[in-house]
């Protein structure tokens, strides 16, 4: 009796990143940050790809800062990073140089606990950070990216885990990014890893909220040994984002198990971003409610609205049925690889493919890349039919080593390319932002000196500046806006993702 | 394994009632019916005292007529109403000869299943419609008021659930209006009651979705053997409602429960509603997200914002703190009722009293009758200070027979009353109409051949009628809209609730 449940709370990265859009500025996270420090939280997730990409392109911040202040106002806490694997927090693969220095400089500048995963599961993506985070003697998890195939059995992430443990990973993460975990599998799989790795291996799951069933299989989940659940304050929770931190600690009551976080504390901060999020209403995502659609379909809500997006530019909106029957097909040609970025945009634009042209009259080059191993090794089988279309594509062989095997050094490249940029400061920080947002990072150096903006709005107090027009949703101009904040008037441009 | 559980739809009741101020018409749950028949549930629950208020006071339709609707489209299916015991549908003890009119028309009407309940658990409340349902040979539930306090232990629950059995239910239902139900005191609440009353007492669980953890309770009382749950379709779900229909079917794969609900019916109806509900977002509960406050104050949400009305009304709008923290002593002084219709109210008003005019100065008629014993009796020990000043102030005396005991025949006069009324038709039915709602049903009876409005608004479509301004929410003048429906033009008027 008595056992101590972990909490890893999520409201400085992912909750925004899934409700908001990842637009929360960093002026709007200072306030929170010593209720966090003291709550009692096993880690705050606060860093990853979204939030480093939204910095430097939406809210003129710059990341390395931000996570240095982190560090600042939550000294006695442990900073938790999402990282991709060899895709580190971009979208291609790196070469081992660039992933070491990535990691050495995020472990300076604060990041105790790198949470690791790979699109693909492809244990050989995850081997370069995780030696790197031990060499610098910070915590390495290695995540599983969960998802539901006839390849996708328990006894498969099972051995995925193991593999991990004998890469060196401190804790083992089961990241259900989609909603997908079901009470009996979270119970099946978290009771198969402690029983294949050990008790003394921590276990840490993520779910997300969006199919109302995954606070259930936390309760699963730590029956049946689970460590560490992941949640965020009731204010940013639900929908797409994750469970609350206060349900979770009220469910436990009387059960056996118990937390050491301080209620208190988690409602102020609940209270201030009831507070602040109203401002970003702009960008709160439209469903609030509860979807199981993606247990039938296994298609993300994001990505079926980029294959609505696709099909719609090209006149073919009523077509969205026959893609959506097709997703899966083109999964399993793949080897069922989990959707997620980047496997799910690359899948979705294949499937549109498919059915405005005749299926693999037209292969993406992704896809082809896909196909042919460049983006690591998938679980299932391919199809052999595909991967020869693949190849006659691409006009590139099939390769079965690791992807970044093929890489050359790079970084004295990235490092001359970065300095040579107008307002880079000359920092390694600098350059990795540069290596990771080589289209964004030019504009944002030169913009830096201007300082932070915040992108919310206060209700009631927006003025159009002069000039500025109501933004229409598909404008393409950047609107400018004067924005009254705690009494004080900031001036906003707002553009368009690039 | 494969054992089933059954599963109660509340879409067509408590739903809307929690979620759209129970201001669905007719008309917009007709189209969900033969889908909801067809669902596989064990019950549909369609009627009870808001939905019946609703009907006659905002939306011109005849409420029997309603549910002789529901009974002709939904042929295959129990249909469930919600009893107030003694106080049947209105806010006031019945004598016994108009509880069993009501019960024996509401039968012949079309329910199959009553869910009887007393807001003190004061089982003598429940005796006579117990009675009454099982003289027509209908299935009564017995229904426990879950609530917190120091005298509500699993132990007195039990006892609660045994005396009801005693008195002939069929089937015991633990009724958590408030989501105060935590997973471990839904296991032991369902264990004690199965293994006092027997494993063929079905126990079935009410539970409201407000604080984010009664699905896990779910869970944990279907482990305990609970037979029966309530949910509501997705689209007319959480916030103050209640668990989705579609996320406890997909929790139980693969877990040795299984229920028989088709879920591509439940996937239609949540459509169905998912377009209807836009049209009443006027009405919509401003709340949709997790709130566990409820567990350290126990107050509901709405009683804090009746509280805080009066205390406007009163110029005393900065008083709520000492309202709040006097609220529990008044529930303890009255005996711990559970804080549901009409106690909420009663106990509320006299802790907003008791801060305006100091404890117990000036006591409400309903807060001297509720300490004297004219609502039944409560759980916990009365103060006795408390009620020597209600005998004071009501000039009454204590009464511990059951309150009904008092009462004298009644029908006939509530007959001649309802028979002078213009427009009433002379049934059975519109005597017990105007017996339940006797400010209401003369205003009814006399519009009702204008046939039934619909309060909601196509999104759009709206415009205002010639002489009609925009609502503001403090006018207590009724409004007139033009709105159109499907194309057809209804002239409606929205009146603030008497």
């Amino acid at each position: 009796m008595g056992r101590m449940v972990e909490v890893t709370e999520l409201a400085l990265r992912d909750a925004h990143q899934s409700l908001l859009a990842t637009r929360m500025a960093m002026e709007d996270m200072i306030p929170a940050c010593e209720d966090l420090d003291h709550s009692g939280c096993w880690s705050i997730e606060c860093w990853g790809g979204a939030t480093f990409d939204a910095c430097i392109r939406f809210l003129n911040e710059d990341p390395w800062q931000r996570l240095r202040t982190f560090r600042k106002l939550m000294p006695n806490s442990r900073l938790l990073m999402l990282l991709r694997g060899q895709n580190l927090l971009g979208y291609r693969h790196y070469e081992d140089g660039v992933v070491r220095r990535f990691v050495a400089k995020a472990a300076e500048n604060g990041i105790d606990v790198f949470r690791i995963f790979d699109a693909l599961n492809d244990v050989r993506n995850l081997r370069t950070s995780i030696d790197a985070v031990k060499a610098v003697g910070k915590h390495a998890q290695g995540s599983i990216s969960y998802t539901i195939s006839p390849v996708h059995t328990i006894a498969a992430f099972v051995d995925l885990a193991a593999q991990m443990v004998d890469m060196g990973c401190d804790s083992i993460c089961i990241k259900d990014m989609a909603g997908l975990l079901k009470p009996q599998p979270a119970y099946d799989l978290v009771k198969g890893i402690k029983s294949r790795c050990g008790d003394n291996i921590l276990v840490h799951v993520h779910a997300h909220a969006t199919t109302g069933v995954t606070l259930v299989s936390y309760m699963k989940a730590l029956e049946a040994g689970c460590d560490i659940v992941d949640t965020a304050v009731s204010s940013m929770s639900l929908g797409p984002g994750h469970n609350p931190t206060e349900s979770l600690i009220e469910m436990l009551e009387d059960t056996g198990y118990e937390t050491r976080v301080d209620l208190q504390r988690i409602l102020r901060v609940r209270d201030h971003f009831a507070k602040i999020r109203p401002r970003y209403r702009e960008f709160l995502s439209e469903f609030s409610g509860v979807d199981t659609e993606i247990f039938k379909s296994q298609i993300p809500g994001g990505m079926i609205s980029n294959m609505e997006s696709q099909l719609k530019a090209q006149s073919a909106g009523d077509r969205l049925q026959e893609v959506l029957a097709e997703v899966p097909k083109v999964r399993r040609d793949a080897g069922y690889p989990p959707l997620v970025t980047p496997s799910s945009q690359i899948c979705g634009t294949q499937s549109v493919f498919n059915v405005l042209m005749g299926r693999y009259k037209v292969l993406t080059g992704e896809f082809a890349d896909l196909m042919l191993g460049y983006y690591g090794a998938t679980l299932g089988e391919k199809n052999a039919e595909v991967v020869q279309k693949a190849v006659e594509h691409a006009k590139k062989p099939i390769i079965d080593v690791r992807p970044a095997d093929l890489l050359k050094p790079e970084w004295e490249q990235l490092r001359s390319q970065a300095l040579a940029l107008e307002g880079c400061n000359g920092s390694d920080e600098d350059v990795l932002t540069y290596a990771m947002f080589p289209q964004v990072a030019p504009k944002f150096f030169k913009t830096r000196g201007q300082g932070p903006k915040n992108v919310g709005r206060e209700p009631g107090v927006t003025k159009a500046a002069p000039g500025a027009k109501h933004r229409e949703p598909s404008s393409h101009e950047p609107t400018r806006y004067v924005v009254t904040l705690n009494g004080q008037e900031h001036k906003v441009t707002v553009a368009p993702a690039a």
